[in-house]
């Protein structure tokens, strides 16, 4: 099992946060994507779509999309739970993840560090430190009364909504209005197996 | 069960279409987006993100995410693959429709049916219209040499890819140069159980 990774990914930081909470190992493969290897005809034949995080399996099937490979490699263990119900939470929570943070927070985050702000960017930040804000109230709400996203134990919902909310702060967001977001991030971080972003 | 649902919706098009081919009833509350229904204190109290489609279930708990919500209701019939692997590509193509497809091919449909095209608006359509294209190339190649998105079967991948592709010239784009997509939607056209995205 290959996973093609980017230590400045926050999409391949939850893959490595999952692995390292199985204790499970995988051969990982440095993708430089700020010099575009991940859109050379060597990698666009493994995923067409031109992004990593991308598990290549021993028999040679790939698997894109951080969250569905968070799902693959989840489903079975502890950080998946049985239930029907949460089990869709758990998805419906990797969706929002998807579609309504990870364009505002991360983006915010890749640009602010690695991009040029350009005058462009710099008005459409704005839009996005609004949505972004947006959906960091929707999870202050969610955890006012729960400890965990989808049931009552971490999951991989968690884990996909944690690695770009933890380094928030470097898209320009501040958390300290989100107490519950807080008290949620600490716990991920002490729970058994947990690494950091910056561990490969 | 109730789904509350809007008819201008591929989101939630998604799940009458599922609903139909299982053959599945459900009430349907048609929550009129365009006035702020899915913003209102009552609305919000249901789905703190404030958007259609969102089930509920009879014991009032509620699944928001149109694709968590096919995730749901196909579990256990035909429409979801019980191999774990094909399993977790349907959740790959469900979150590329989710973040690489929806935000571009259905929101220039949106902005070019439902809102005024101010100037910023026909700005942003230009890049909108290369990042669906895009997607278009992605599904195109995939579907080259298979006639289904995830496994050998038609599943919700295929429904969540279908929604907003087969109404993409809404949206200002051209399937003329996409034969295998073409081919693809007439398949799922004509699936036992299908409807159509304005049948209530």
């Amino acid at each position: 099992m290959r996973l093609y990774d980017s230590l400045i990914s926050g999409n391949g930081y939850k893959i490595r946060l999952l692995l390292s909470m199985l204790g499970r190992a995988c051969d990982r493969i440095e993708v430089d994507i700020l010099r575009g290897e991940s859109r050379t005809p060597d990698f666009l034949a493994l995923n067409p779509d031109g992004r990593i995080p991308l598990l290549v399996l021993d028999d040679g099937r790939a698997l894109a999309e951080s969250n569905a490979i968070l799902y693959y490699l989840a489903n079975g263990t502890p950080y998946f739970p049985s239930d029907k119900f949460t089990q869709a939470s758990v998805v419906q929570w990797m969706c929002f993840e998807q579609y309504s943070h990870e364009p505002y927070i991360a983006v915010a985050r890749f640009w602010r560090e690695h991009l040029d702000m350009t005058p462009e960017r710099e008005a459409a930040l704005a839009e996005k430190t609004i949505q972004g804000n947006k959906a960091l109230d929707v999870m202050e709400g969610h955890l006012d009364d729960r400890d965990w996203f989808a049931g009552d134990a971490l999951s991989i919902a968690d884990m996909a909504l944690y690695a770009y909310t933890h380094v928030a702060d470097e898209g320009g967001f501040n958390l300290a209005p989100y107490p519950a977001i807080r008290g949620w991030l600490g716990r991920i971080a002490s729970a058994p197996g947990y690494c950091p972003i910056t561990q490969s």
